[in-house]
């Protein structure tokens, strides 16, 4: 039987090369590898830390599904689907919050180090404290072998598994414990050099358009101490230079690299450079993107999330069964 | 347009006299006076405190719906439904923990009152520190203008409607904040004197049969210092007479009083009138119940389910509108 994978996302709108490397294309490796994938919308969890800014979800769930699509994932190959569509979803969270203790919750790693992040307003609800749970439902109605994880959700994914176990302990067996599935992340910064992030204004979407991806690439920070062509530089430090270790060849990175610390070539030729590689890389993406309608990923939604719920609904009906809640 | 009524009861199987009066038949009055009544079988609340005994949820729902319609609830008149078959509860309870800080429910008096009463191994769970959020999500769904709550309950719904008008502040007038109807709970002690409950085995189910019935009544403790019939008795001490209170005529309790006091009438024959208005009582309670049968219980609440789902869907479509949750 072929392996399978669940993931999901939150609704952020587009997404940006940083969340291409960071999930989307593995997402679309494991899919072309074969394996049996459930991908998801996670908007239930969007409100979790932003229940007073709803307003964008539906918008940024199709801007979202748009740039999987142009990524690769099929709707014919993997499960597309939108969360707070699968009504099951809620109610195995309302079911697995029975047999979770609060402490298991309290003493998440992530639990802390958010609380200190986002500040008391937005994680000061019984929802967020939450989180691992309704994460855990989302994944155990599934019964994936698999669940690509970056190292920081490890934690997450063991109280899934603690919460598995538990279940099967008292009501028989009945979830598969799911494996993490490590995913490599190469190091890609913002075009300021800190972390890519749409809260510090430093991204490249996953689809740019070309005038603007040249305008981004001609912005970006590069080794402070090259003031001048003639002032060599340290494409270590620069981060032009990573994403030439990204998105462009062999060669080109050797000729930037001697360029760069002989002072032979300008910062602006370097970034022209990367500027053909890297639109290259996106504009099959793009155009891929640009003949998805919105009502057409809409549709793939729904179909995926009736697929969905056939899957979860059968394995709710035994997960009733084993603790006699069939009424 | 009629006022609107909702309330429930976990499904603990045979209800007995105490249930009976502290809520049942309060709820079969405000049914025959005309209200729109909602009234559901709390099973997933059930799991909250016995995650570890589910296996009779099914039988104790149908034993207590049978008791419910023996009682006198009409399934023509009123909605009779099961909590963890109306989904909708679930996709409720999910969308108000998010917002619902965990610090208005650590706070609640019956939290921590259960905490100590149960033990940390039945309220250690995030669905127990939950509770008043998914009873939130059950008053709310149907937008009752009236709660029958006993006094005990009070902070509950107070977090309902606290819960209310957040949802409305964030996202516009959506919920009535539901009024508390309190039930007043004459007093029937169970046949110990102590407060009739089925953990203290001193229980008269509410369609006990008349040997058990005349059993139990011959059994029940009276006034320690009425040893023989010639010893003068104190009915104010004596819980017989607590049941002449509600179940005899006036006539009939002055003669216990005054043979009591008097030392002219034996406990037994106190005892034997009270058993014929007991049994005159039950009987026809107890009648109607043998004539209905687990099958005509279960279409009851399969039916009166979907006519519920039909309302939640109806309210739960406003409620995904009014947070942008629609895709
Ligand atoms: S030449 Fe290229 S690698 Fe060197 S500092 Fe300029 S942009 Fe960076
Ligand atoms: S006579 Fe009746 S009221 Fe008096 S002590 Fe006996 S049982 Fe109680």
């Amino acid at each position: 039987m072929k392996k399978s994978i669940l993931s999901g996302m939150r609704p952020t709108g587009k997404l940006h090369l940083g969340n291409y490397f960071g999930a989307l294309q593995n997402w679309v490796l494991l899919q072309n590898e074969g394996y049996d994938c459930h991908f998801f919308v996670a908007d239930w969890h969007a409100i979790t830390t932003k229940h007073d800014e709803t307003g964008g979800i539906r918008e940024n769930s199709i801007a979202m599904v748009k740039d999987w699509l142009a990524a690769g994932l099929d709707p014919d190959k993997s499960t597309i689907f939108v969360q707070s569509l699968v009504k099951q979803h809620a109610e195995l969270f309302t079911i697995l919050a029975m047999i979770t203790p609060v402490g298991w919750l309290e003493r998440c790693p992530t639990y802390k180090e958010q609380k200190e992040q986002l500040g008391e307003s937005k994680t000061a609800n019984y929802g967020f404290l939450g989180y691992p749970v309704l994460q855990a439902a989302d994944i155990l109605m599934y019964d994936p072998d698999f669940v690509p994880v970056g190292e920081d959700q490890l934690p997450h994914l063991e109280i899934t598994r603690e919460i598995a176990r538990r279940f099967n302990f008292l009501y028989g067996e009945t979830f598969k414990e799911p494996q993490a599935k490590l995913t490599e992340v190469p190091k890609l910064p913002g075009t300021d050099g800190r972390k890519m992030s749409k809260s510090y204004g430093n991204v490249i979407d996953l689809c740019e358009g070309s005038d603007e991806l040249w305008q981004k690439t001609r912005m970006m920070v590069t080794d402070p101490a090259r003031v001048r062509k003639t002032d060599p530089g340290d494409p270590k430090l620069c981060s032009v230079f990573d994403f030439h270790k990204l998105f462009s060849p062999q060669e080109q990175r050797d000729e930037v690299c001697a360029g760069c610390t002989g002072a032979t070539i300008g910062c602006m030729d370097c970034k022209k450079m990367l500027f053909a590689n890297l639109d290259s890389f996106i504009a099959p993406m793009r155009e891929r993107r640009a003949a998805i309608s919105d009502q057409a990923a809409l549709d793939i939604m729904h179909q995926g999330s009736l697929r969905a719920a056939a899957v979860a609904e059968a394995h709710m009906k035994r997960v009733r069964s084993h603790m006699s809640l069939e009424i």
